[in-house]
C-alpha cells in the first residue's frame, strides 16, 4: 500500500490559525505487511531517522488500527519524502495524515476524509494545514467543539508556488512564545478584514486583491525578525510579480503565488541572491491524500 | 432628481468592521432646484426634522457641491424615509451614500461607485455599511490608506431578510465603549476563521454552514446585554429556521437570514412574541445607490 499526502502552506498572511493550501509536492508512504518491523527514510529527513518506537508515523499508524481493534501486525516503512522537514511546509501534517490514512486503508475502512480530518485535530491543534493535506486546494478552516468544519476552493493551475526554503529552521514553538497575547482591536480588524477579503477572492477568482489581502498584523513580521533575510524576499517577491508572499506556516519557508508564467523568472532571481537556500516552483495540489497504489 | 439608498446590515457576526449586505428597503431623496431653500421629511424621522442648516444631507450634499466648485445654490429637499434611524439598519450611511451621489449627479459627474465609496469614508469610518449602500449585495472590505476596496458578492433571491426592530436604540458611542480595548489570540483566531468561512460561504453559496460561520466573541454578546431581549430573538431565529442571526450594526435591530418560504412563519412568530417591536420580512438587494428619476 503506498498513500501520499502533499506539502502545505498555512498561516496564510492574515488567515492566522485558518487559511491553508496545499502544493503539488507529496511524501510517499509505503507500509508492506511483513514478519519483522522496519523503517527507512528516503530523501528529505532520512538522516534525521529515529528509531522504529519513537517514530510518529509508525506511533499514530498503530494508535489508530488499535482504536480499529487491530493490533499484532508487524510492517515494512518505507517513506520517500520531498517535504523539507520543519520549513513550515506541513511535514508534521503529512505524517500525520498519511498515518490516519493509511490506518484506514489497511483496516479496510473506507478513506472518509472528514474523519480523517477529525482523528489528525488529535494530533495536531491548528488546522490549517491538516485540512488541505487531506482534502488539496485552499481552505478556510474553523474548529468548533473538537471538529474540523472546512470550506474549499480549488486553485487554478494557471498559478505556481515559488517557495523558498532557508538553510535553517525557525522552532514553532519558540515561534509563537514570540507572539502577543492580545491583539488590538485595530489590528483584529486589521486581519479579520483581509482574511476574509482572501477567503473571498480565492472563492471568486478575484486575483488583483490578493497583495492587498494577504498582508498580516499578527504572526509575520515578528516571526520574521527572528530571520530577517526573510524581509527581502518577501520585498522581491512582490516586485517581481507574486500575488501574494507569505511566511509558510510558521517558517522558515516562504510562500510566493505566482502566474506560472512569472515563476521561473522570480525563482531565478530568488537562487542568484540567496544561494544556499533551495527555491521550488511547485504547481498547486487540489487533491490532498492519496492511495497511490492498493 | 430623485436618488434612493438601501437599508443595510453590517459588522456581521464575526465580520466585525468588515462585512456588510444590503437590504431591499430604500430612502428616496429628491431634490429640486428651487427659488429657496426647503426640507420635508416623510417616513421614517420626520419627527426628528432638524433646522435645514443642521440636516446632515444637506450638509454633505452642498459640501460636496463645492468640491465640484458648485454654490449658491437653492434647492427643496423631499426625504421619503423607509430605514428606522438609529437601529443599525444603516439609515446614516444612506444618508451619506445619498447625499455624496445626489451632488455627483447635480453636478453631472458620473456616478463613480468607487469614488463615491471614498468620499463616503470621510464621513464614516467604517466601510462595512457604506459599501454595501454603494454597491448592493453582500460584501467584505478592507480600509487601506483611506481607500476602501471591497469584493463584493450577489445575493440570491431565494432569500429573505427577517429584520427585528425594537422600540428603542442602543447608541453606536456607549456601545462601542462597552467592548474591550484588545482580544486574546483565540478570539481572534475564532473571528479570523468564521468571517473568512461566511464570506466564502457567501461565494459559493454553502448556506449551511452560515450558522457556525456567524458565531461571534468581539462585540455581539456585548452589546446584547444592553438589550437582553435580543438573547431571546436570537434563539428563536436560530430555532425556526434562520441560517444565521446577527445584530445589525451596533444594534439595536437583529438580522435574519431565511429561506423564502421560512421568513413569514419566523416573522409571525416574533411578531406575536415581541409585540412591541416592529418586523419587517425584506428581499435582498444587489443594486446599491440608484437614480430614480433624472
Amino acid at each position: 500500500m503506498i498513500i501520499s499526502v502533499p506539502a502545505t502552506s498555512a498561516n496564510l498572511g492574515p488567515g492566522f490559525d485558518c487559511l491553508g493550501l496545499s502544493l503539488d509536492f507529496r511524501n510517499q508512504f509505503s507500509i508492506t505487511p511483513s514478519n519483522f518491523s522496519s523503517i527507512q527514510i528516503i530523501g528529505e529527513g532520512e538522516g534525521l531517522a529515529k528509531f522504529l518506537v519513537d517514530n510518529m508515523f509508525v506511533k499514530i499508524f498503530k494508535k489508530t488500527l488499535l482504536d480499529f481493534g487491530i493490533q499484532g501486525n508487524e510492517f515494512r516503512f518505507l517513506f520517500k519524502n520531498k517535504i523539507p522537514v520543519s520549513r513550515g511546509m506541513g511535514s508534521s501534517s503529512a505524517v500525520i495524515v498519511g498515518a490516519i490514512s493509511s490506518a484506514y486503508h489497511f483496516a479496510k475502512k473506507e478513506i472518509d476524509k472528514q474523519s480523517i480530518l477529525n482523528d489528525a485535530l488529535i494530533y495536531e491543534s491548528h488546522p490549517d494545514n491538516i485540512t488541505p493535506a487531506v482534502y488539496g486546494g485552499f481552505n478556510v478552516c474553523v474548529v468548533d467543539r473538537k471538529k474540523v468544519y472546512h470550506l474549499k476552493q480549488e486553485i487554478p493551475q494557471i498559478f505556481k508556488a515559488v517557495m523558498v526554503v532557508p538553510n535553517r529552521s525557525i522552532s514553532t514553538k519558540y515561534s509563537r512564545q514570540t507572539l502577543p497575547k492580545r491583539y488590538s482591536v485595530s489590528d483584529s480588524v486589521f486581519n479579520i478584514s483581509r482574511s476574509s477579503m482572501m477567503s473571498m477572492a480565492f472563492a471568486q477568482g478575484k486575483w488583483d486583491v490578493l497583495t492587498l489581502a494577504s498582508r498580516d498584523k499578527f504572526h509575520q513580521d515578528r516571526r520574521m525578525k527572528q530571520f530577517p533575510v526573510l524581509f527581502a524576499v518577501q520585498k522581491i517577491a512582490l516586485a517581481n510579480g507574486a500575488l501574494m508572499s507569505t511566511l509558510s506556516g510558521s517558517g522558515s519557508s516562504f510562500f510566493n503565488m505566482c502566474y506560472a508564467d512569472d515563476a521561473q523568472k522570480l525563482a531565478n532571481i530568488f537562487e542568484k541572491k540567496f544561494s544556499n537556500f533551495r527555491v521550488f516552483v511547485l504547481g498547486f495540489d487540489n487533491q490532498g491524500v492519496m492511495i497511490e497504489e492498493e
